[in-house]
């Protein structure tokens, strides 16, 4: 069986170089062995070793200087040219003459700089996360088209609900943004303020008190609005803490997260593990543990980061974690970022709780704690880009208003959502008939995966769920489990996410998202997956 | 004549605590005087000098302290609680004893740390820039419901050719977001690339083929769509440039860039001082300068950034100046970022020269180009928040595509934008009306002006004028400057931005922003202004 896993395809000029490296090794061992028994036969063990292995260093030198490998083009650009070279008295000179002299110059190409920063985020992108998301899309399974396209189970999408998004969209849109009396230009084309229109803040606000239900409410005013949830953490991170400050974070974690809160802010995360003895629940101790260790260390901690319900386990935290974590918050004095995403799809039988639920129930403590929401997840309109702080916190408050002017969302989209969200008979059917949907969805998929023999943590949220291969992995470490999900990317050509992309301790994890399929689809999973798990049980 | 000016409402704190203390200054002097006169009469000079000083010294201190005042809020919450306090066991402690442990703490309440980005953003916006877009966006003028309202000419905002804009979304909404086949839900509702659908780039580029003419033309897989041109400039900006270096930057600019580009990169804006001896246009001596200045402080230069269409001047660049600074940059090995949002506006005799043009003419340097545009200034449409990057450098485009996650731009906006660029009739048009209405609306103000005999700098693009006002200040000198703004503000009711606040060296110069007007405002603007100009000439 062949495998031509992706970072293979990527990585083929490294590939053949070590080809070649490994060809020039047995020429030189050709060489090397004769003299090896003629030395040995005189001189001894001590010379029978020295001379081959000098020898062989010699021609590995030859051999390297030879072949002459062109420097990496960041090596390249690093060198700026001598502030005192030739044509450093350009303001003097005459464009013409300057421009003759630089065409001299120009056999040794001087590239410009980029940033240091630039160089660390380009390289970010080779975690199987990616690679896998990558290539499902660049040939996408399609029942009719391609059958044999990749099937994309990496990416927390929800098309479940798609028909009735479409249906409300083609009947409302002219009335949505045109309005009864017609279009007010002013209204969508002219400079709006940047965290977003008051209107659609207040629709905002009824729909996350529906999702979270117990007569919760919302304030408008503590609501900024930006383009994804994406922006809403990354602009929390750079409130909240500063470079080289950390976040502690529950791991497995979605991966998205260190690039988001990272990239730009200089922020790191520290995750916290937790196990599949605890079924991935998080425990104070071990959150103790890891802030004591990080102060040791001399890092400051300002936060930490709770997905609930958590991505990628689906598990939700019971109202006694909160009131721990917020206990823990105080103590620490350190903020809570909350990112209740996918507080709407929750379709199990545990209770989801939000944060604001807790703060509603107490005066203290309001400063340090911040949602996160959006429309992606839970009204299936990621391309939309409609995040949401919600933060208790004025000075946070005011300084995400400011930063929105970097992630704003386009006014059209805003009238358009605003029209959605207030139209109360349309998003109550949405709601129920998504849960259905997801809970019909996770069903079918959870079940399929238990005739092959494959377990799963209990999920209660989220559009996904967190499966254990961990039997079905060799050897029982990091490397197996990514040699199975090769396996499955190139074999069974379908992607899931390895846990080891979501920091999960323990190998052999997976997080498969069920909410991109369609309902005959899960059966073709479920066959490409049985192919994948007769390979792992058969001797090889 | 009192003047309340919004910066003196603003720090009426501070000023209420330097009246305290100039209070209790004259309190010291009463006693301190008639002392002075008993030592002066016995120990001479000396004695005389240093004794009233001490008992003024102990006396001022025995009042601050005496004052307590209250701590800044900055100061109250860097102090974490000590790890070792009682209730650092936490994790042992249940619940309810850990809550009432705090509930007695209480009375001191600790806040959460905010990271000291947010303390230095947050001061950001006490530049009469924003007091004044805040005043007139508070009280806006109106003919007829508030016409005593302050009138914004602080904004670049072109209000001029809305009415074609609304027209073409009135007819064409539902054809350009639902096509002719109806809506395809997968295009708007789920993820899209980041960086723009392939589908708007083709059009932006054709665009700005458009706008810029001379058959130069754009190669859509250069562009990286963002949230807006601001968007577009602190990635770039990002790209570019680490932490501690420096862009030069002509000076007077706009004063959005000390936001846009310092913020959250951390890059540093070095102004390169123009003239109106050389009307106000940048030279290469002044540039290099500037550069060299820059290197003996150690500082790193990564680049230039121009305006052309400048920003808030309105003068364009020659072909020659573009082809120096292409030299100096090679020279220097720095990046070049061109702003050219303003490209389609310009109405004067001068001709508009993109950077795309001098790089279509020659093979080098490419690599260090990058051209920022948008819709908001050319297309009217700031609320759809449609910015462009437009770079030769693939590691800049590669890096751009990432960080757009964080400034996508809405997919239902992008197709109603794609339709619109897309419909070339309407653009033909549209361009041709709104250059003849900038163009009537630029002679109406600067005439108005003029008659008043207030001068302007010779102005060939952009939604402004810049103003020569030095004549009317008094002194010649920031402070007057400033004083003359807070008459226009709160006497005249009209917004204009003051040179200082875009860094200009000389005092008295001021951006007229008139395309928010409509014709018969031009008339009251002029008649605010001459009362003003009334007062700076009567004797005060």
């Amino acid at each position: 069986m062949t495998q031509t896993g992706p970072r293979r395809i990527q990585n083929s000029g490294l590939d053949e170089e070590s080809r070649e490296q490994s060809q020039s090794s047995s020429t030189g061992m050709r060489l090397i062995v004769p003299l090896q028994g003629i030395v040995q036969g005189r001189g001894g063990l001590i010379l029978g070793s020295v001379i081959p292995c000098a020898m062989f260093y010699l021609l590995q030198f030859y051999l390297k200087r030879r072949r002459s490998p062109p420097k990496p083009p960041q090596e390249q650009t690093s060198n700026p040219p001598s502030p005192t070279s030739s044509t450093s008295n350009l303001p003097e000179l005459s464009r013409s003459a300057s421009r003759s002299n630089l065409l001299l110059s120009r056999g040794s190409i001087v590239r410009p700089h980029v940033s240091a920063r630039v160089h660390s985020i380009a390289k970010s992108n080779d975690s199987p996360y990616y690679i896998g998301l990558d290539r499902a899309s660049e040939d996408p399974y399609d029942r009719v088209n391609n059958p044999n396209g990749v099937i994309q189970l990496g990416l927390a999408e929800n098309r479940l609900t798609l028909d009735l998004i479409e249906k409300w969209i083609t009947e409302k849109l002219n009335d949505s943004i045109l309005g009864e009396e017609g279009l007010n230009v002013s209204g969508i084309a002219t400079y709006q303020p940047f965290d977003g229109l008051m209107e659609l803040k207040v629709a905002m606000a009824g729909f996350m008190s529906q999702v979270v239900g117990k007569s919760v409410s919302f304030d408008p005013s503590q609501i900024v609005l930006t383009s994804g949830a994406t922006s809403a953490i990354e602009i929390l991170c750079f409130a909240l803490a500063d470079q080289g400050n950390a976040f502690l974070i529950p791991a497995p974690y979605y991966p998205g997260f260190d690039r988001d809160m990272k990239w730009r802010t200089g922020v790191d995360l520290i995750p916290v593990h937790c196990r599949s003895s605890d079924n991935f629940t998080l425990t104070i101790p071990a959150l103790d543990q890891a802030f004591n260790q990080a102060r040791k260390r001399g890092q400051k901690v300002r936060g930490i980061l709770l997905s609930n319900p958590s991505n990628p386990i689906g598990n939700l935290m019971t109202r006694e974690t909160l009131f721990n974590l917020l206990d823990f918050a105080r103590e620490k004095n350190i903020h809570i970022i909350s990112d209740e995403l996918f507080a709407a799809s929750t379709f199990g039988e545990d209770e989801f709780i939000s944060m604001a639920e807790i703060l509603d129930s107490q005066d203290a403590d309001k400063d340090r704690v911040h949602i996160v929401y959006g429309l992606s997840k839970d009204l299936s309109v990621p391309g939309f880009r409609v995040g949401v702080i919600y933060s208790y916190n004025e000075s946070v408050l005011t300084v995400s208003k400011k930063m929105t002017r970097f992630s704003p969302v386009s006014a059209p989209t805003q009238r358009l959502v605003t029209s959605m969200l207030s139209d109360s008979i349309f998003i109550q059917e949405y709601l129920g008939r998504n849960l259905e949907r997801l809970r019909c969805m996770y069903d079918l998929f959870v079940g399929g995966l238990k005739e092959l023999g494959i377990g799963c943590v209990k999920t209660s949220g989220g559009l996904y769920c967190w499966v254990d291969m961990s039997g079905l992995i060799r050897p029982y470490h990091e490397k197996g489990e990514l040699d199975l999900w090769e396996k499955m990317l190139n074999v069974g050509k379908i992607n899931p996410t390895p846990g080891s992309c979501c920091h999960c301790i323990e190998p052999g994890w997976f997080r498969f998202c069920f909410t991109t399929l369609e309902k005959d689809d899960v059966r073709v999973v479920m066959e490409r997956i049985r192919r994948v798990v007769e390979t792992c049980k058969s001797p090889s």
